[in-house]
């Protein structure tokens, strides 16, 4: 396997004069005031004329209704997941990116499955009624008879406690988990609402529960369940888990609460096949002064397996590559190297982002900044990246400039599963945050189409990334106050 | 009629002991600067528990769903329009607002009947084909045997004027005039397009021709036309004005570009009838301290007779109508009184906003702000004023609190329609600015409905609404460094 230094070595070898011309600076030197100044006049001034050109053209809605209608349900290791590295990699070749691969990355394979109910048995005024349920991935199926048993509602681990043995064993523990509506910021009520679908199964099959069933991890009450990832533990009996639509949770909670016995059949054929190969697909911009030093830009091209997967992550992987393909259409070639990583399995198991890693452990220096976009096609808010000092106020000094965009915010989180193990190496990992007030309308669910993403707000996104990676990557000093390379041994 | 103040002498008599233990600040001189700072911490704290109070409960929402339901269409003088005055003052009533009331004002009453056809005559391999149309507010109908014509097609005033009468004479003119995408704002797109709306028929006219009809004003292209206000002028030929759907206009232009002669007949019953009498509809909480004092907050009630009108402007009576009622509700009366005005009207006359300022305009000097939500029920982003200086500075001082909201800019721009009136006369007028991304995909459509606005973006605009009323209507010294009433004559 080659490392990303020994590829980018015939760019070096074709620019060695430029590379001799470029001044670096002394590491620890700020750049003076006003350079300072004029290079948000330039932020703001690059941020719009990006916006006027995405908006009119509509590239980056473009390139996501064909992801989307060439390769929906891209669960990795499915056949859709292998179009959409075959479309990632053509689209960008065809838009001029350069060393544009992909590096081969082993994968998890789960099948849904044709067969997939939940029907009532009892209250048997409903007898025969389906609810509108999802397999979580990574679940086992159901015998062929199906598992029908009572089942026992709780609102989160403390009940299920003390619930015990007595209570559980037998049954179908049903969790009606809500995420708080009352919370600012959703993804903080859906980091504290979905232990119970990734721990759900085993901790009811600790108590003896025969199978468990999450209310959907969304605010909104409606009939659309949603998939997500789930977890068995070492040494604890493997039992089929589902997400049950919240509309329909509430229905089952209604019954219990009038004190109805509630019975249920549960029908899964969703089965754990051999891992196979799929593969993250790269494409770059080569800097024309510092080829060697990377601004990564990136987005995970699988998705679950029930929809086109537009907010999650056809919006994301749509950003990174149209922001660094209008740069390159535009000739803004930067001083730095913008590099495309299109993730392969965030969705459940993030080898890819584990791989990239692994591949580029021994060169994390070259990485400058590590950008993902995986919170939706929404309309920006800025960026969010947890780390602090004045790397961070740099940082928020060049974000400000995307005002104008709805984008100049500084937010503190993360970057992004997928550039987690980067930013876990001391990478500088920053997160595109768009606007999150519909993001759980949609996640992981059959309405996450093209349709339910508005071109505008999308394109603004694309948008603000291209200018933020942009100014980053042609900054004369590194963002994240690390030396210059060529300063190096 | 009773004047603003005359109603209030009632809560005035009740209060002398408050009112002469009210400590008036003098005039000029700026609140200590401990205090502006534990102002902010106020309002990001008021911001935080109004944010969970409405996101929780969805109370902007279910009043949007019900005055949709109870009164969709509701043009000014239509049935519908007398219904959402009713809904209006009974919802008030039951919210436990004050002083309750209606203002009776006369509205024109527009009636689109029953046939409303553009019917393709040539090119013959299209004959009989409908396009989809929207004949504009205030527009004459056509003869029973419609008006057929030839279609002249002109991108804008100077094609119109370079084609001359000859040209124009007894044909049909389409403007074809797109609202420009490139535009970071789409309101100032739409600024720039809606003159061939307003105008395009008077302008047409006065060159001989026979009908006019407008690209709809959307940035989309699709299949739903958006109607909205025109003009007649005074000694021009009155002639028929529709609006297009932008994928309909891009269909005949490019027929027109083939070479093609195009000639459709247009058939529409619309008419104008006599003047009619409707109402403003206000409700108050009273303040604790200086209750003669206003802190107005509002939208219009009236909509186009085509949908529902949930964004435009359900969504802005909503956001007034709840943010005083939750203040209410949780008992947070602030010193000065907060006025809610449901305006009638806005849509085709501004007779509402023009009536409340002739009942007002004798104690202008009671009105320290007014502030309107017409720009739909998106994500809050801040709020708008035209007004420069230390007003501007102490109001966005205050604005920046919202940040969390995501509603912390002040933006340069006028307040709304129905308060413009009050703004002339030197009233402080500020506008609620939501996320204009979404807003011309559903203006003055059929699909201006419920389902087309998200929750969580609706009560987030109360939310932000809420605490800047109340922030302001609670300051010591007015936010519009008038004196205070107390200290006149």
């Amino acid at each position: 396997m080659s490392t990303a230094l020994s590829r980018l070595a015939p760019t070096l070898l074709l620019v060695p004069a430029l590379l001799l011309a470029v001044a670096a600076p002394a590491p620890s030197s700020p750049p003076p005031a006003g350079a300072e100044e004029s290079s948000v006049a330039g932020i703001r001034s690059l941020a719009r004329r990006l916006s006027g050109e995405l908006l009119q053209r509509g590239d980056t809605m473009a390139a996501l209704e064909e992801l989307c209608r060439v390769a929906p349900r891209r669960l990795s290791g499915s056949a859709s997941a292998d179009r959409a590295v075959e479309w990632a990699e053509r689209t960008m070749r065809e838009l001029g990116l350069e060393n544009v691969r992909r590096e081969a990355v082993t994968v998890p394979r789960w099948v849904r499955g044709e067969r997939e109910r939940l029907v009532v048995v009892e209250p048997s005024l409903y007898a025969g009624q389906e609810l509108p349920i999802l397999a979580l991935g990574g679940s086992i199926g159901t015998p062929t008879r199906g598992i029908t048993a009572e089942v026992v509602r709780v609102t989160g681990f403390p009940e299920l406690d003390a619930l015990g043995r007595e209570g559980a064993e037998g049954r179908i523990v049903l969790y009606d988990t809500p995420m708080q509506s009352a919370l600012l910021d959703p993804f903080a009520a859906y980091g504290q609402a979905v232990q119970h679908r990734s721990n759900g199964a085993a901790n009811a099959a600790a108590l003896g529960a025969v199978a468990s069933i999450t209310r959907s991890m969304t605010t909104r009450v409606d009939d659309h369940p949603h998939t997500g990832g789930m977890r068995y533990r070492e040494g604890v009996e493997r039992i089929p888990a589902v997400a049950l639509s919240t509309a329909a949770t509430d229905r089952v909670s209604s019954w219990l609460a009038k004190g109805e016995r509630v019975v249920v059949r549960l029908e899964l054929d969703c089965r754990t096949e051999e891992p196979v190969e799929s593969a993250n697909v790269i494409g770059e911009v080569i800097g024309r002064e510092l080829p060697e030093e990377i601004v990564l830009v990136g987005g995970h091209l699988d998705s679950w397996d029930v929809g086109p997967g537009a907010h999650d992550d056809g919006a994301g992987s749509c950003h990174a590559l149209i922001a660094a393909a209008t740069l390159k259409r535009l000739d803004l070639r930067p001083r730095r190297t913008i590099r495309v990583v299109l993730f392969m399995n965030e969705e459940n198991g993030l080898a890819g982002g584990r791989d990239y890693h692994a591949r580029v452990k021994d060169e994390l220096e070259t990485h400058v900044m590590a950008l993902e976009s995986d919170r939706g096609g929404f309309a920006p808010r800025g960026f969010s990246t947890a780390v602090e000092g004045k790397v961070r106020e740099d940082l928020a000094a060049l974000v400000e400039g995307l005002s104008e965009l709805g984008a100049g915010r500084l937010f503190m989180g993360g970057g992004g599963a997928d550039i987690s193990p980067l930013a876990r190496d001391g990478v500088l990992a920053v997160g595109f945050v768009p606007d999150p007030s519909r993001y759980f309308d949609f996640h992981h669910t059959t309405i996450d189409s093209p349709e339910n993403v508005n071109p505008r707000e999308l394109e603004l996104g694309t948008a603000a990334i291209a200018t933020l990676i942009h100014t980053v990557a042609d900054l004369e000093a590194r963002i994240d106050g690390k030396p210059p390379l060529t300063d190096r041994d």
